[in-house]
């Protein structure tokens, strides 16, 4: 039943020679590998105005712009620091893949905490922004967020487990559309309040006035480390070189320059759009809606942008999708998390990373309400942290190899580390009492797991390790012989079975009986005279109504006389039923058995198997 | 670490041999066995009124006690015909006991399945009730009603697991001081009315009384059936007989008479209350707390009634707690009902039935979000059908056996069959719409589900049973030695302990492999060469990741040479790991392929462990 629900939901399972990979081209690759980067300005402009305007009131607008500046600059960096990872490591320069080369085992491991924890939240954050998107449209939704942003989580999963191809076709358009909606939007918008007059509407604007603040250096650092979420997503591009078409580093490096002038056009445009129509950040309605709806009313336009933001912010959940099960897989094969993640599932995808991914965003949800703002304090530490290891990797490689122009590249991934590395600290800091230090204290932690997960397999290899003197016996001498345990309930056709099986691996066979019920345990002690099975039936009872302890006991008695270091197997009947629900009625004794016994290292357990025909 | 909670939650095992059950006096047998029936009496006044304030508003009071007088002339019928039960089941005589050895096995398996929702609904009502009389008290909690009602819940689930001993004496109090608290309340509120003249507050009255109706004989009918529930719990006595200190049936029947004379004061003092003191039933707070308001102020006596209240509610959810395992251990030792049902739990309970009581209990109550009234639909038909099989089952009794006086008991049994069976119909069709429809589908499909149960087991049975043919074999010709096959993943310590193993069963070993990872297979083949085990290696691909398909593929091959009817031996290493979550680390592949190995006939599954120390 459970194999039927799952091939509707998953699909037929999939051949590994089914493992293919689509090539982008600069035009395809774009959308599909920007999505996160270019639908993060969906909401870096509202935690900026989340910051300023509770203090600064209209005077927010102008030092938003200059936020957004810094931004920009820092966006810029970023991009020349990550042109020269794409040269050097052609096969994709993921953190975890550029420190693990260059500076070792704990940095390598601290990106890939800090890397997977903002993959989670990439999920939380861009599902609920998406969600917001809809309900910034349709009021009506909004008691239903959280339900709404997990049922999206829910069919990015389900889509992922079934292994969407990767079709850069239809992730790639809702990109392009979203590009040209808010394009539209920012003409339009500059159009309609310098040309037409349109005075921007203020109600909306805290009334008192006069109890605002000023600005200080301070409140402007907060206000610079909120919009930074605008820069997560930057990294995908050098992920996904080897997905390109050839010559895949150069396209990769097009696009990358690519990405970076949408995302400053859109993120400009947008701040600048924000100071013009006065939009200040609500629970209830989103910036961009706000502005959505002075520039084009509520007509046709002003949905298509609900939909294309929505739509765009889903792929960038989506392409955490596609990364987080990935780096997964890497690290698991490195021996640091558990073997499962790098085994694929049924389709061909990682399924245990993707199902990791989908409850660990769907926790978050539930336990901030949705609320994307509420999630924000958590969001873009890792990322920052992530870049900071990645840069100074790339800055550590250059000094050691000291190949030919390594001055030049080494000041511009230093310049990179260094100033990320400030903005980690000014991330951090700003944001640590809001929720930064739940990051701070999860990535310690989630390496020390990760280095106990290592310490654990390489304990067991050492255990396994074959040696010399460890030669296989090639013939067994009578001595060796394995001695027979077969538990008998009563006497019916599935005993004889076992007792037949047992015949055939060994002349030594015991019969054992725990005593339980006084009436059942006469009536198969009469029986076992009637039938002759020639074998001993040895009887114990059991006050606590269990077998496991009597079946050990007898076992470590002399009165079965065990050599040291022999191997006692012991035969258990398993019905089989045709019908699942069959199940519960039958007793799980020898499950639990079972379960038990293998805990014991001198005891090997056989299952004979009785079908019950229907 | 599961066990150690269960054993903080439950307590430590308890031997077979510590089963004992205390002999209940006439005085402490009456609170325990009465606490069902005495309790209803605290919401069965309420429902009538429910019925009757809406179309009658203060004409309500009058039929009301017309309705009171109906149950109580229904209360002695039932007494009178259940002392003739007594007096024939000195074992006690349930009334799935009662319908089985009379009428046959669909009546008795309807009694059976119309008890158990009974109990079920005994549990959420009561609970449901006791928090309403604490919220009564504490308006503050209303919110929480659901949660409290559930932790009332999990409370006597846990208490019932660990087994309560009988206490006689902490039981009981609670309905002796309910009794006194109620019985106070009556006395000093008569009083207060007459002689100190008090005038009841009308506030709550509804305003507009002239849109009011007439009474009609549908209504009555309709606060008849409401008020019926009082009668819940009247059966317990008959029940537990086997409790009773000698001489047990002369002392059962003093209790009944009791119970009866208690039932009729307090459901008849506290109807002629609701009178004088105009109490409306509300969500908000119930009639029973109205009156004690305005007949003891808000001072401690009002808060007495509350917590007594409270308390013996509880105490009549537990009595389901008791009487449902019970009864479905009788059911299941009859083969109707999964066996785990008649097994006693580590403590000597069946702790099956009593979990399953409560997650049924715990669902009503969030599918009805805890309110009491909405529940009582359901309620009451179960118990009256219960009744009306009783009563035939004994009228049957007496025409079948004609034991002297016969005439005159089947009379009296035969009226009580036949009143019960009239209630039944009236509750069935006045409530059918409002959820006693739910119970109407429920029984049947209960009684179909247990019959299919019961044609299972003798299926299984059937199969089970040995033939005078089906003589164990006592020797084996070297022709019938089994065949080996032992899965290898890598070459290590692990294989080695299960080849060896393998060597001391049989001469016929073939190691298996089947190649997912081409890396691993060809390392594995090169280590096979050098290291020399004297078996062949059978290496297969497997296209879907897979080793079941392959293995069996290759069992069923010509190339394996089995034999029609042979039973193959797959060997499978099992790691056994010290610390639980060290699960997570490993494949659990052997888990699974031993799972799908016991569902073919000719493969016995062998474990071989390998502790992997820490």
């Amino acid at each position: 039943m459970f194999s039927k629900l799952r091939r509707l939901l998953i699909g037929e399972t999939l051949s590994s020679e089914q493992l293919s990979h689509e090539k982008f081209s600069v035009l395809w690759g774009l959308p599909v590998l920007s999505s996160d980067a270019i639908s993060s300005v969906a909401y870096a402009g509202e935690e900026i105005l989340w910051v300023l305007i509770p203090v600064l009131g209209l005077a927010s607008y102008k030092y938003m712009f200059y936020a957004a500046l810094c931004i920009v600059f820092l966006l810029f960096l970023l991009i020349f620091s990550y042109r020269q990872t794409i040269d050097n490591y052609p096969q994709g320069g993921g953190s975890y893949i550029v420190s693990k080369d260059n500076l070792g085992t704990i940095p390598s491991l601290t990106a890939a905490a800090a890397l997977s924890i903002d993959y989670i939240l990439t999920v939380a954050v861009s599902t609920s922004a998406g969600t917001a998107a809809i309900t910034s449209a349709i009021p009506a939704l909004l008691e239903h967020k959280v339900i709404i942003t997990i049922f999206i989580i829910l069919i990015l999963t389900i889509g992922n487990l079934r292994g969407l191809k990767d079709s850069s076709k239809i992730f790639g358009v809702p990109t392009y559309l979203f590009i040209l909606v808010v394009g539209i939007m920012i003409i339009t918008g500059i159009i309609k309040y310098y040309f037409l007059g349109y005075t921007p509407s203020r109600q909306v604007i805290i009334e008192n006035q006069q109890t605002l603040g000023n600005i200080t250096m301070f409140l402007f650092i907060r206000a610079f480390a909120s919009g930074c979420t605008a820069l997560t997503g930057v990294e995908a591009v050098s992920d996904g070189i080897p997905n390109f078409k050839a010559p895949a580093q150069k396209n990769a490096k097009i696009v990358l320059g690519l990405l970076a002038g949408i995302v400053l056009f859109i993120f400009g445009g947008l701040s600048y759009l924000s100071t013009l129509y006065h939009a200040v950040p609500s629970e209830q309605i989103t910036v961009l809606a706000q502005i959505g709806t002075q520039v084009f009313g509520s007509g046709f336009m002003f949905y298509a942008l609900q939909i294309t933001t929505a739509l765009i912010l889903i792929m960038a959940a989506n392409t955490a999708f596609a990364d987080f099960p990935l780096l997964l897989s890497f690290i698991s094969r490195d021996g640091y998390a558990p073997r499962q993640f790098s085994k694929r599932g049924k389709r061909l995808s990682f399924s245990n990373g993707i199902i990791l991914l989908c409850i660990a965003a769907s926790a978050l949800i539930v336990l901030f309400g949705g609320k994307t703002h509420a999630l924000m304090p958590l969001y873009a530490v890792g990322v920052f942290i992530s870049f900071t290891l990645s840069q100074s990797g790339m800055f550590a490689k250059w000094i050691k190899e000291k190949t030919p122009g390594w001055r030049h590249k080494a000041v511009i991934n230093g310049l990179g580390a260094l100033v990320t590395f400030i903005t980690v600290i000014i991330i951090g800091a700003t944001k640590f009492v809001h929720g930064a230090w739940v990051v701070c204290i999860m990535i310690p932690v989630l390496v020390t797991v990760m280095l106990k997960i290592k310490e654990h397999y390489n304990r067991v290899a050492e255990q396994l390790k074959l040696t010399e003197e460890l030669r296989p016996k090639l013939a067994v001498d009578l001595e060796d012989k394995c001695k027979v345990i077969i538990l008998v309930d009563s006497l019916n056709k599935s005993f004889v079975k076992s007792l037949n099986y047992a015949r055939s691996i060994s002349g030594n066979i015991t019969a054992f009986h725990v005593s339980i019920d006084n009436e059942e345990t006469e009536k198969l002690k009469r029986r076992w005279k009637e039938y002759d099975a020639g074998i001993p039936l040895v009887i114990k009872h059991s006050h606590y109504r269990d077998i496991y302890d009597p079946l050990i006991t007898y076992i470590e008695s002399e009165e079965y006389e065990t050599k040291p270091g022999e191997t006692i197997t012991v035969v258990l009947t398993q019905f089989v039923i045709t019908r699942w629900w069959h199940n519960v009625l039958h007793n799980q004794t020898a499950l639990f058995i079972k379960n038990m016994l293998y805990k014991r290292r001198n005891i090997a357990v056989v299952t004979v198997p009785y079908i019950i025909e229907e």
